[in-house]
C-alpha cells in the first residue's frame, strides 16, 4: 500500500536508548533516568480534585474548539501576572498540548514547499512537524558564544518563518530581550512569522524568561501545562496568536482537533491556582541544577552550556568521543545511567554531545551523579 | 503578519446555528437539541471510576505514541469479538481522537497536491484536514438510490485515496459488504488508499456494520470512543493500519502528538469493560430512532435516508426550500428546536437538506418532534 514521501521522518534516536533501559529494568537492573524530558511528580493535587468533581456533575462532552472561556481568561492574565502583558483573552487558544499547537501554527503560517528556519541543536519535533505538514525545515547551526541560539546575522532571506525555544530544549538557555527583539525584527524584514515556543516558561533560575508578547503582537507563543504545571500526559497546551489570526486559527482547530480535552482543561484550570506546590518542585529542579552543575564538571562533562531554564544540561563530549550514541550505550551498560545522545537535536553536531535531564528526584540525581563520575574515571576520562 | 492558503478552510455553518442556539437560551428561551453530534451521556460510571483510582495512584505522564499495550491489545480483542477478526494488536494505533486519525492516516498516505475523494453529503471535517495538509478533495456526489454512499463506477481515475464512513455523518447509511468490497477493488486497481471511518460502529440498529477489516488488511480503519463509548471530549480515538506502515505512523505519531491523554487512555480502557451501560444508551438511541422514524414523515419531513446506524435522520427537504439555513433558523425562531442545514455536508445539494440528531434523551426527542409537527403544521407544509 502507498505511502507519502513526507511521512518518512527520520527516527527518534532517543527511543532506542529508552528501550534499551526498559529492557535492562526488565531484566533487573535498577537504572537513573537522566533521559526523559517530563517531570516526576504528578498533576498539582488540586488539579486531580477538580476533575474528579468534574466528573461526577456531568458528562464532559466537547468544548468549543478554541477551549473553556474560563481557561482562556485565566490564561491571558498570567500574562499580565508574569509579563505584565494586558492580553486580550480572545487572542488565546487552548490546544492538546504544544504538539497540536504546532501543527495549529504552521498550517496557519505556511504553505506546502516553504521553508521554514530553527536553531540546531533543537526540539526535534519542530524539524519532524514541519516536513510531515510538506515544508522544508531549514537548520541554522549555532554557536556555544550564542548560548546556542540562533541570531539574526545567520537567518537565510528566503524564510517563512523562524522557530525559537527560550528556555531552549536540549541546551536550556534563553533569548535575552535584546538577542529575541533583533530576531523579530529580521523576521518582519523577511516577512517571515516569528514562532516563540515558550513551553519551559517558569522553569527559570537565575532571571524570567522574556516573552515575545512583550516584544510584539505580531508574533505565534506557544506554550504547554506539560512542564511548569506538571502535566505532560495530560495534553494541554496554548497558543497566542495575533487577533487577526483567530478566526484563521478557530477554523483550523474546528476541523483538525474539534477541541482538546475536556478533563485536562479542567485540571489545568485548576493546577494554575496550585502555586504552592509548583513552586516545591521548582525547588527540587533548582537543587537537582546546583548539584549538576558542580558535580558534572567533576565527572568530567565540563564543556556545558549555561542552563537558564528547564531541566537539562547539555554537554559538549567532543574531547571524549565522536559516537555520542555509542557513549551513551556504553554509559547504560556499566553505570546504569540513561542519558540522551545528541543526534535527535543537532544532525551535524549531536554525535559529540549528550543531553542530561535533571526533572527527576534529588535523590535520583545525586546518585546518577555518584555513577557517572565512578564511570567516567574508570574510563581514564578524568582522573 | 503572513497567514497561509491553506488555512483558508471553510466557515462551520452549523456553528452559527449553535451559536444563535446558544443566544436564544441566554435570553431564557428553552431550545431541543437536534444539531447537535454527540451523546448527552457521561462516560461510563466504570471508566470514571477507574480515571479516579489511577490520578491517585501515580503520575500520569506520557505514555508510549501508539498507545498503552494493554488498551492496544483490548481494542485488537475487539474485532475479534465483533468482526471473528483476528487482529495483531501492534496494527492498532490509540489516538487523540478520530481526528488525530485522520491527520496521521492523510499524512502518511498523501503528498501535497494529491487528490482524495470522499463522498457528498460527508463529515466536514475530512474536506477542511485535507486541505490544511495541501491536498485536494475531490467531491462525489452520492445518490439516495445508493444510501448516500459512493460507488465504484464513480471513482476518478487519478485519485490516491478514498475515504468512506459506514455508518455514514449526516446520513447514517452503511456499505454492506458487497458495496465495501466493490469501493476497496477499485482502490486497489488504482493504486489509491482505502481509509474506512468506523466510528459510529457499534451504533446500529437491523444489522452489524461492516468492517474494511473485514475484507482486506489493506486499508486505514479509523474509529473512537467519542460515540458508541460516550466519550467525545476525552479524545481518544483508534488506528488500524497495514502491518509495513506501522513504523512509519509510530514515527510521525511521535512527533506530532507524542501521545494520546493518557488519563483518556485509562478511562477509554475501562469503558470497554461497560456493556451494560453502553447497551443501555444503545437502546435509548434506537427508541428514538423508532419515534424519528414514524414521526418526521408526519411532519412532512418524507424524503429521508433509512439511517442502518449513528444517530442523525438526513432529509430531503427541497420540496420545500433551497435555502436550508433559512429553513433552520426560522424552526429555531419559531419552534425553538435547533437542527442542522446540509451545507457542510455537501456543498452542492445541502442547500435542501437538513439533518436531525436524536442522541439526546427521549423525552427531549418527543418534544422536539411535537415542535417540528406543529411549526411545519403552522407555515402550510402538511396539512
Amino acid at each position: 500500500m502507498r505511502l507519502s514521501r513526507r511521512s518518512n521522518v527520520d527516527p527518534f534516536i532517543v527511543m532506542d536508548v529508552m528501550e534499551a533501559a526498559s529492557q535492562a529494568e526488565a531484566s533487573g537492573r535498577h537504572i537513573i533516568h537522566m533521559e526523559v524530558g517530563q517531570p516526576g511528580t504528578a498533576a498539582p493535587a488540586g488539579a486531580r480534585a477538580a476533575l474528579a468533581k468534574a466528573m461526577e456533575e456531568g458528562p464532559l462532552g466537547y468544548t468549543v474548539a478554541l477551549g473553556l472561556p474560563a481557561l482562556r481568561a485565566r490564561i491571558a492574565h498570567l500574562y499580565a501576572e508574569r509579563h505584565g502583558v494586558k492580553l486580550d483573552p480572545a487572542r488565546v487558544i487552548v490546544t492538546s498540548g504544544s504538539s497540536a499547537g504546532f501543527l495549529l501554527a504552521f498550517t496557519a503560517l505556511f504553505d506546502a514547499g516553504e521553508r521554514v528556519a530553527l536553531g540546531a541543536p533543537g526540539y526535534p519535533s519542530y524539524r519532524q512537524i514541519l516536513r510531515a505538514l510538506s515544508l522544508e525545515p531549514v537548520d541554522i547551526q549555532t554557536r556555544v558564544e550564542d548560548r546556542y541560539q540562533p541570531v539574526a546575522a545567520d537567518l537565510p532571506g528566503d524564510i517563512a518563518g523562524l522557530i525559537v525555544a527560550s528556555p531552549a530544549n536540549p541546551s536550556g538557555t534563553m533569548l535575552d530581550r535584546a538577542a529575541m527583539t533583533a530576531l523579530i525584527e529580521a523576521c518582519t524584514a523577511r516577512g517571515a512569522a516569528f514562532v516563540s515556543d515558550e513551553i519551559y516558561h517558569g522553569i527559570e533560575y537565575e532571571r524570567q524568561a522574556v516573552s515575545a508578547l512583550e516584544i510584539t503582537d505580531e508574533a505565534y507563543v506557544i506554550n504547554s501545562f506539560s512542564k511548569y504545571y506538571s502535566m505532560t500526559g495530560w495534553r494541554v497546551g496554548w497558543m497566542v496568536v495575533p487577533e487577526a489570526h483567530v478566526r484563521t486559527v478557530e477554523r483550523l482547530a474546528q476541523n483538525m482537533f474539534i477541541c482538546p480535552p475536556h478533563a485536562s482543561q479542567i485540571a489545568a484550570l485548576a493546577a494554575m491556582e496550585c502555586g504552592d506546590e509548583l513552586e516545591a518542585n521548582l525547588n527540587v529542579y533548582a537543587r537537582n541544577r546546583a548539584m549538576m552543575l558542580e558535580r558534572l564538571p567533576r565527572a568530567g562533562f565540563d564543556r556545558i552550556a549555561p542552563p537558564d531554564g528547564a531541566f537539562y544540561v547539555y554537554a559538549d563530549v567532543s574531547a571524549i568521543t565522536d559516537d555520542a550514541l555509542g557513549l551513551a550505550r556504553d554509559i547504560l551498560d556499566k553505570a546504569g545511567v540513561s542519558v540522551t545522545p545528541g543526534l535527535d537535536f543537532d544532525k551535524v553536531r549531536g554525535a559529540q554531545t549528550l543531553r542530561f535531564s535533571y526533572a527527576r528526584s534529588t535523590s535520583d540525581i545525586d546518585e546518577g551523579l555518584s555513577r557517572l563520575e565512578a564511570y567516567m574515571r574508570a574510563a581514564g576520562h578524568v582522573s
